[in-house]
């Protein structure tokens, strides 16, 4: 087996700045996939307390954030009121998560990350280092620099919670 | 009150690539020391279960970790003997942690971290974009981008759980 490539540099398809934020994102969304690889549905669906979040949740969370920022970065608008609603559960979590988030099989949820991702890094390749910096236009105090980095750093950040919730699970 | 500052670009004093990781590493710092402003020292020792690490023991580990990849990164070496010794409560966690990661204030913990931090950004300040992608000499699978990234991937990761915890604090 080689050794795992661990170099953030740039990559081929993609300005120099973006391939480096795309090994980031890649290497974030390899980790999550192995973070849940092999639960049960009942597993996803575990909840640790009564204020807990389901890993399961937490996976289709990572695809709802990612979603939202396309809206912002790619297509320069927030959301719609229909795509809001769509995606509520998964962004707000808490009761609406716990309620409607639930009785999906591990590739249900890792479906759905994919399909989003696989946009997000269309889009990306389609741009340039220029766009990636400069200050966005429906929220000037933000670059999408800082969105991408954000969407995969909120992954991570729920990436502890499932490595803590799966380290609990019977 | 000024927006915050939401974006990801080059920074005065760094090399451009190196700018943009100080950036991430710092939007990270600032949220990992917003997410447990405030607590006491029992808060930070408090174990959630017989298997949880406490939170400042998550806070001693970031310091841990950002210690040795300066180890591997600014003077291409592993961690000494007596280092690692000294480190190891911090890095491994566990049962380790839980016995000598105790009985100290928030500001102890905050006090490593920014002093390991502050050497962490001398020694980047004086380093440029082609040392920190080229492929490290005692081990040419990473670079320094990777390593200083999941450097604060790490940090990232423990905030999650971090936040976790502290919602279920009394």
């Amino acid at each position: 087996m080689s050794p795992p490539n661990l170099r953030i540099e740039p990559l081929p398809g993609y300005s120099a700045t973006i391939g480096r934020l795309v090994g980031m994102l890649s290497y974030a969304r390899q980790t999550l996939l192995a973070a849940v690889a092999g639960l049960t549905t009942a597993q996803l669906d575990h909840l640790q307390d009564e204020a807990s979040n389901s890993i399961g949740a937490l996976l289709a969370h990572s695809a709802a954030v990612e979603r939202v920022y396309q809206c912002l970065t790619f297509e320069e608008r927030p959301p719609s009121d229909a795509e809001s609603a769509a995606w509520a559960a998964a962004l707000e979590l808490g009761d609406k998560g716990r309620a409607l988030l639930r009785e999906q099989p591990l590739e249900h949820y890792v479906e759905e990350l994919t399909t989003v991702r696989r946009h997000t890094l269309a889009e990306l390749a389609r741009r340039d280092d220029t766009w990636l910096e400069q200050p966005m236009k429906i929220a000037p105090n933000m670059n999408a620099h800082w969105a991408w980095f954000h969407v995969g750093e909120d992954e991570i950040n729920h990436r502890g919670q499932i490595r803590w919730l799966r380290a609990r699970l019977r």
